[in-house]
């Protein structure tokens, strides 16, 4: 992060440095009695604890933003001081500890990194002003692993990225300009990030040497940057590598030569970066190449890598978006949401120990409503993560505001019942419930070299979130949104209060004025942009509404559909399966109804759909109101973003009325019972 | 074209020389008697005119084609001989005489060029084996211009390409290698092409700068080689050059700066290619800049580029292809089929003399069925070029076999009784009607840098089949199949026949199996290949079907509609306006109908929806059976080709058939009588 005295990040101009500060802003205290309680608990610092690199960015945090905020910069000595910093083995890893007294503070930690963590925590509360004497805490994350995933691939693209070109890469070369990468450990660092993987996990011939000596030195340099921020470096490959570099005819998994390949391979990759935290694969998805080519499972491919990489302590990220995207749209037997589950139920137990399965939240792809994945309580002897998307793909790609955390609060809270009532997935996913020895949550990355990271300012509350609830999933949507909005815009009340207005209720009205009761993929074809309601619908990809002129959705009962609602434990299963139960909201994800069903709101399902998109659109003009607001108490730069952002939104919000209205009255030739306007 | 003993054009392999060649393939004749007879009339030249770089161009064809079909090349001589060659300036400048003897001919044209164009139809006669001895004929052509458009860009790249890359240019250069123009200027000439743009009328930065230094000698070197083929070249012009590069802040075609800006720049261009025809333009359509911005009409942009070119006499080809592209597709008032003649009809006699307007056959875009342009036929004091699209767009693009004069020969009949009935659009485009100074039909071109010049093969009898047309619009579909089957293919009756079979139905095939009833634009965005039956409706282009749950079609009737039907002369406007009247196939161009709606034929809308989609994939299968026929008669290159390409075709048909099916199914709900499989 730009700091005083030091030269601005290439191309960022003066006045996007609020932005580019995201929620790292260490504003100056207002408040006097709280400015002089800070200097009194932070006037010296004592260290006792050995250093190293992350206890170095540490103190250079706290050194920092004291300065930022009381205008002095504590001195670091090992013989005494107001703010102590320990080590303690006998915590958690991860795990810090907070103590208060009158006149000072002591913060403990597992470790190095649990240190950084404290630091960060401490920071964040003297943001928010809490009072000083009250900080007394313990904190531990609930998930071990909580990673990011970067889409860059080594042209400068970001694959479904929405905030600029990559910041690691460009034109086949890693960036020579490290500054921004180390902003933006620091920024994963405050909250909580431990591990990220830094290319696309579409491999593609040039990242395929990743891998090699081409890049090596770099991805060890990269390695290292965040290594000092406590985070571990991952790299996606390429399962037909031993046929992309290594000379070999097969990449077939229980072919010698190729087991030989990757055995000699990730030898090479540990001498040169020991750090390395493992790999992560698509593989047989999506035409990517995989275990399917030879006739072997999943298992047999993701073992054959972990082998190789057990003796280095490396792990294999193997992802579950296995289906058939060359589905022949005519066939209404296949269904893409089943394909996980079959593909992967049935091995489970048979995976190594250093291999983890990486599962998408929901059975399609990161819709606006989708169930939560019935792999999530159906695998028990089986590493996994829960995969989330922070960049929004279908959620408005960073153009409208939607903050994301809501829906993935609904996603953890999920009772998947599997081990009887109770068996939430947050519990699931943190190894808490069947006892993994690997388990966590990743997400897809949403920032790139856009000078606010995000393209728009509000998804940096995406990213922040992410953070925030992996290390904590108890912690509440309002209150993670709270935490951000004073560190990000300050603590001004008519600040804050619009802001909250305009951020808890965004995913419900993006959801009111795109896609009803649980039915997705009525986007554009590829990019996935702005409604088009047959854009998918006679395609490849698995991704159908079945909209005729009596009804629409999809049939995946046991009975008369695909069949999917079989997959959950018998609770869920039941609740899915029985139209009476459904829930609105998944209504049509799991049931073809008439127009005129009337649903346990009590509305028509065609009348929700028009009264959900005329009152999506009201609730943008709100938004843009709650904005205007806030003219002139928010910088120039930002206030002009997050203006234009929201415009646009409006507009695209009156699209998405006016196309899904018009295509469903066309259709239905039923009246909105409130005469509004229908072209 | 590739001659014996010479190099191959560049990258070309040995076996993709037959495609090359495309019709000009001049076989060794197989009758011996009439090889005994050709060698007889043409065993020597005398040749009874002064030589020049187009009478060169003319022997060194002759020479060479007797060379390859007889084994002979003829002697010139200024002394007597067999074939004799003249100018007679008494004839028309195009047109051409042959007169037969028993042991020779006479040639006699108006000018060298028509000597070009005789020679093409004496060879073209030779490799149909006509008797030499009723070769006697007068040919002149019926249109004075005869172009194609290239819709090159100078990246490389051509807009609606489907047949490779631009041989003109690569990477903001012309390409060195010039072997490859010399060939497709001869293609052109022999079929009495006599103009060409090479540049995109899409005119972008870099090639903005074709008419200053950086390109001007290249454009010279290039305009050189068409006139030695009697082909006069035109470029594209950016209206907006006063401002790209000639240092103003205005193009405003009164502003005394932007008209000296063209004076000057006009007069350079021309003591540097002292050749060039003139510039075409495309103003104020689809965001390129024009004379609207500055509350100019057409004839006040266009007439001052025509004073700019007078001198040289050159002339300005000015589009008429103008209409809102950011329609909001709610607003059901606009009517883009209205918008050329709304423009230009007001402005008809206020074009100077040298600027013509090139208006497209219909008043949508090159649509797989349209109704004539009403402007042709309307306007009657202007000049005016009636311009086709060889590109097959929304016609396969060129992966479909589809042969486009049916199509073409309909617009030329079409009686648009401008001055009472029997006025075809084929004597107004002539000039025959009104009596235009300027006249004639232009193309957008379909090659590209594919060994076979068209990618599909078949699509080579389109490019033949235009120029063919337009030099007389009175020849047959099936006389001009006939005509490039036999020297593409060969005599063979067995290929004849069943290329004859492939291609004489394949407009009716293709609109069977994609658009019904003259409803078009059921086409995937931008790239506007394959079905998508709401790709266009909900967008800003102004091409919609209003398909919902009742009926279909487009409302253009006077009295409740958009009111189209009425820019017709009367009759045909009353044929059109009514219901009871308008043709089938286009009765959903001019009205919004049930779908069951009986058609003349006797059956419902949607039941001839259903029929013809099944029809025209059982018609490509068909198709497949009459070219599987000839494996071994037809060079194994050519025939693997249009094999490929018929089993994507059969593919894409049946996409076609149930997408649209499906839709419509969905829709209306009405079963298919013959109860066939609808999914």
């Amino acid at each position: 992060m730009y700091r005083k005295n030091e030269r601005l990040v290439d191309g960022l101009e003066e006045d996007q440095l609020t932005s580019y500060r995201a929620w790292l802003q260490y504003r100056s205290i207002g408040d006097e009695g709280y400015q002089k309680k800070v200097l009194s608990y932070f006037s010296s610092i004592h260290l006792d604890c050995n250093r190293d690199v992350i206890i170095d960015r540490a103190l250079e945090e706290i050194q920092l933003a004291m300065f930022e905020m009381v205008g002095f910069s504590p001195n670091i000595s090992q013989n005494g001081g107001s703010f102590v910093i320990n080590v303690d083995s006998n915590l958690a890893k991860e795990g810090f500890q907070v103590k208060s007294t009158d006149s000072g503070l002591t913060l403990t930690g597992g470790s190095s990194r649990a240190v950084l963590y404290g630091i960060f925590h401490i920071l964040r509360e003297i943001q928010s002003e809490t009072p000083l004497n009250t900080m007394d805490c313990y904190e531990a994350p609930k998930n071990a692993f909580r990673m990011i995933n970067h889409w860059d691939d080594m042209n400068g693209d970001v694959e479904r990225g929405y905030a600029g070109q990559s910041f690691f890469y460009d034109d086949y070369q890693f960036i020579k300009d490290r500054a921004r990468i180390h902003d933006y450990a620091r920024l994963l660092s405050s909250v909580g990030i431990n591990a990220l993987t830094i290319n696309n996990v579409n491999v593609h011939q040039v990242e395929s040497h990743l891998i090699t000596d081409k890049y090596l030195d770099e991805v060890k340099q990269t390695s290292d940057i965040f290594n000092q921020y406590g985070i571990t470096m991952y790299l996606s490959i390429n399962y037909a590598s031993p046929i992309e570099f290594g000379g070999l005819d097969t990449a077939d998994p229980l072919d010698e030569r190729v087991i030989q390949f990757w055995k000699q391979t990730v030898q090479h990759v540990y001498k040169r970066v020991p750090q390395l935290g493992g790999f992560l694969v698509k593989a047989d998805s999506e035409n990517r190449p995989g275990p399917f080519t030879y006739d072997r499972n999943h298992a047999e491919g993701a073992n054959m890598l972990a082998d190789a990489l057990a003796p280095f302590g490396g792990i294999v990220i193997w992802r579950c978006f296995v289906y058939n995207c060359k589905q022949d749209w005519r066939d209404r037997k296949t269904d893409r949401a089943r394909a996980a589950y079959d593909h992967f139920m049935p091995l489970d137990g048979q995976f190594k120990d250093n291999v983890v399965l990486q599962i998408k939240n929901g059975p399609m792809d990161f819709q606006v409503r989708e169930p939560v994945s019935p792999l999530i309580g159906g695998l028990e002897k089986t590493n996994q993560f829960l995969e989330f998307q922070i960049a929004q793909e279908y959620l408005g790609q960073q153009r409208h505001l939607v903050y994301l955390i809501p829906q993935w609060k609904e996603v953890l809270a999920f009772d998947t019942q599997a081990k009887g009532e109770g068996t939430q997935v947050k519990d699931i996913v943190s190894g808490d419930v069947f006892d993994q020895s690997i388990s966590g949550i990743v997400a897809v990355s949403n920032v790139g070299n856009d000078y606010n990271w995000t393209g728009h300012t509000m998804a940096q509350l995406n990213l922040y979130g992410y953070g925030r609830l992996i290390w904590n999933p108890d912690l509440s949507a309002e209150a993670i949104a709270l935490e951000w909005t004073k560190q990000t815009f300050g603590r001004d009340h008519h600040v804050v209060d619009h802001i909250m207005q305009m951020v808890m209720p965004s995913w419900e009205i993006y959801e009111n004025y795109t896609s009803p009761l649980g039915i997705g993929w009525m986007v554009n074809v590829s990019h996935h942009y702005g409604p088009n309601i047959d854009g998918y619908e006679y395609m490849a990809w698995g991704t159908y509404h079945f909209a005729d002129r009596d009804g629409i959705g999809v049939d995946r009962t046991i009975e008369t559909g695909t069949g999917y609602a079989g997959q959950y434990h018998p609770v869920n299963r039941d609740v899915y399966n029985a139209l009476e139960s459904c829930p609105d909201e998944l209504l049509l994800f799991f049931h073809h109804v008439p127009y005129t069903h009337q649903l346990k709101s009590g509305k028509t399902v065609i009348q929700h759909i028009y009264d959900t998109h005329f009152k999506g659109v009201e609730q943008v003009e709100a938004m843009i109101d709650d904005w205007q607001q806030l003219k002139n108490k928010v910088d120039e730069r930002r206030f002009k973003d997050v203006s234009e952002r929201l415009d646009h939104q409006l507009y695209m919000a009156k699209e998405w009325r006016d196309i899904i209205n018009t295509y469903f009255y066309r259709k239905s030739g039923i009246d909105d019972q409130h005469k509004r306007t229908i072209y």
